[in-house]
């Protein structure tokens, strides 16, 4: 059974399931019209397959609308995502500055003492 | 054959591997002592696998220093996640608000009309 932000990222990972996500970002889609794009390279289950790991993953929410089925994303999944990665980043990044300054601080007094 | 987009999400799709780009984002680990925290619960082929994942999506990158094998996180496919991320989450935040915008416009309307 994998975490929640495990089967984030593992839905993230395939081309196909970004583009359903791109697509649902512009606004809600029924399920024929999400799946119409991709069934010249797949099959209908195939597709149906990618939308179920998005579903399970919570970044997309079918809902049923009496004849139709449209599909929503869901943002928080996303918005829990981009916190963990940019938590590292920018830890990262500080690091980095902290590593610089250092390194800026060693050549100045270096220079100093040659003056000396 | 994975596009670097879906290495880099695969990649984090691990809570072993954001361990351990967590430990790597506060600053370079030899491989040995990134692999230690993580002996208790599995071999070190294991842990050693899950370093060339995070390597082979870019995420890590391993140098030689004479006795040492210092190991760094590269922040770039990183960012690249985000900015994906957060492209969509953005489109999709501005596209309720388009929505919301447009059903408050609709009420007033109702209201209006149902005044006259």
């Amino acid at each position: 059974m994998q975490d929640h932000l495990s089967r984030t990222f593992s839905a993230l990972a395939d081309p196909t399931r970004r583009a359903m996500l791109a697509r649902l970002s512009d606004g809600e889609a029924n399920v024929s019209d999400l799946a119409q794009p991709f069934l010249k390279d797949m099959s209908l289950p195939a597709v149906t397959k990618h939308l179920k790991v998005l579903e399970n993953a919570g970044l997309v929410i079918k809902t049923r609308n009496a004849q139709w089925r449209p599909c929503r994303l869901n943002a928080e999944p996303l918005a829990e995502a981009t916190d963990w990665i940019e938590q590292h980043r920018i830890a990262w990044e500080a690091q980095l500055d902290r590593l610089g300054n250092y390194l800026q601080t060693r050549t100045r007094g270096g220079r100093h003492a040659r003056k000396k």
